[in-house]
This record gives structure tokens, C-alpha cells and sequence, in this order.
């Protein structure tokens, strides 16, 4: 059973208003809200990733302190909206680039008998390649969607997609996921 | 007080005949020797850290359980010889990419008072980048050395000393640690 990711898929990092656009993720969207929809429709579990950060910084990175992104309890923290999760789908907030760090992530996939995850979201040197190493770590089966994932641009994508591969990832495109052969 | 750290300079990672040899490692003994004495000529502490594996390869990645490398007591795991830690120095042995991950690194740093590391070693995508990102997710001070680490070649050395400059790492020439208005 392998659990869809979405990793910070939040206004700030999507929308063209955002604190901390990444140039890319804008266009993974659609590809993500497919792959969410197919997965739902499988009940298939879902685990959103999100950055919820204090005002005045004191829980972010350190060279993000005097500027937080993703602040709780305002626009550029909430899930783009196409993207949102529903009631019942795990919501994990973390406060650095690992999905892993100093969050449940590991408690809940041992505890749901997860080990194969496949990720999505933005961006791919940080955040995306952050909860890669971890899981690959932890000796579980990590999927990067290679159409699903963005960075400033396609080089940085593609030489972070080339060390992920070289790391022990699966590099996957979403079509390969949404074909009927494979479910 | 900044630590040196010198990561899986190792003879499987740095020799010829290493069953992973990483194409630019042996170009950086020289440059960290230097750090190294230097390190050891102002009583500063200095931290080696290396893979040390079963030979089944039960503890390794899963991508390389077939094929082990750093096996303990064999040739090579054993450290570049001339850059060897005295019997006084810190050596922390670890199974991933990272030197915090199932390690005593933190709890080591924080015993001693040290939040600033300088990184040296092999290689740039892999642990490198994996000890620099969890030090970062712990707000350390982490410089990387930039001609004193190495990988399979110049454009994954340099793609991914910009990430990690981008991530909040600060990147530093040796030059600029061995100069004696530095010190």
C-alpha cells in the first residue's frame, strides 16, 4: 500500500503571491490534484506536509528568521486550495525540510504498516530531497513523481532528480501511477 | 569553537582500488591534512566520521545491501591513512548518509558546547549534504569546505554546493581557515 505525499503545497510557495513562490510549483498542481483524486477514489492513504511557522520567526530556519514564511493563521500558510485536505487525511506540520524531523511521520507509517511512499510537492532540493533521504534512511521504498515536484527551474530539478536516483529513489512520472495496468 | 569534520574519507570511498571510489576524494586529502594539522595545532576539536558495515549487508542502504562497502576490519573501512584520527580523537561510526541519523553526533555537540562545524570528506550529494542538512535542521553553524569535499565529478560537486548555500550553509575555501589572521 503506498501512501501519496504532497509536500508544501501552500500559498506561499504556489501562488504567484506568495512569500516564497517556487518558480515550478505552480504547474505541478494539476498533476498532484489527479494523482490526490485517483487516490481517494482508492482510499488509498494521503499524508499532507505542510510548514506552519510563528510570526516572529522564532521556529524558523535560521537564514528564513527575519522573514518566516508559511506564518499559522494566514493566507500564505493554507493549502493551495485545489489541493486541500479533506477531514479525515493525515496532516503532518513541520517547521524544517524533512517530513521526518521532529514530526510523528515515522510513528504513523509504522503504526499504519506504511513503507512505500511516493512523493510530490515543492521544492526538490529542499523539502522533497530532505523526507527522500530520510525515508531512504529508514530503508522504506521512496517514489519521487518526477512531473509532480518542482524547483526554481529544471536544471536545479533535474540535477537533485539525478542525486535522488543515485541515493536509492524511484524516479516515477504520474502517468505510470494514474494507468489502470498499475492498480 | 568550530569543529572540523571530516566525513568517510575512507580507503573504499578514496583509493584506487575502493569498491566505491569517489572520482574527486583523493584530490582532497592534501587540502584536508592541512585542515587537519592545523585543527590539531590549536587543540581545536576534530570529528571523523565513517561507515563501518556487516559484511552480509544487512545494515546497509538498501541499494547497496548486495554490495557492502566499509565493512568492518577490513582494508576498506579503514581511514585515507594519512588522514587517521589519533587515539584522543572523536570517531563516529554510522550506517546512512548522515552523521546525526541513530548516532551520537548531537548529543556529542551539545556536551562540548559546539554549534559551529566545518565539513571536509566524501561525498557532496550523499553525506555531505545529509550531515549538513541535518545540522542546519538543528541551527549549527555548518560551513562547507569547498575544496576539501568531493564527488563523482565538478558539476554534481558544484550543483549541489549551491543548494546547499541556498539551504543556509555558509561555503568556505580552506584558505580561509588555515589563514593566520583567521585564527
Amino acid at each position: 500500500m503506498q501512501a501519496l505525499m504532497i509536500i508544501d503545497m501552500q500559498n506561499d510557495f504556489v501562488d504567484h503571491g506568495g512569500r516564497a513562490l517556487v518558480a515550478q510549483a505552480a504547474q505541478t498542481v494539476p498533476t498532484i490534484a489527479a494523482l490526490l483524486a485517483h487516490w481517494r477514489q482508492q482510499q488509498w492513504p494521503v499524508i499532507h506536509v505542510i510548514r506552519s511557522h510563528q510570526a516572529d520567526g522564532c521556529d524558523s530556519e535560521r537564514f528564513r528568521r527575519h522573514a518566516p514564511v508559511c506564518v499559522a493563521n494566514t493566507w500564505g500558510a493554507l493549502p493551495y486550495p485545489s489541493l486541500a485536505p479533506l477531514a479525515d487525511e493525515m496532516v503532518l506540520i513541520k517547521t524544517r525540510f524533512s517530513a521526518f524531523y521532529n514530526t510523528e511521520l515515522a510513528q504513523y507509517l509504522a503504526a499504519n504498516g506504511i513503507s512505500d511512499i511516493a512523493i510530490t510537492g515543492t521544492q526538490l532540493p529542499n523539502c522533497v530531497r530532505g523526507t527522500a533521504a530520510d525515508g531512504l534512511y529508514r530503508d522504506l521504498d521512496i517514489s519521487v513523481v518526477t512531473d509532480a515536484c518542482s524547483a526554481q527551474n529544471q536544471a536545479v530539478a533535474s540535477a537533485n532528480l539525478q542525486d535522488l536516483e543515485n541515493m536509492g529513489a524511484r524516479l516515477i512520472h504520474s502517468s505510470a501511477l494514474l494507468a489502470p495496468d498499475q492498480n
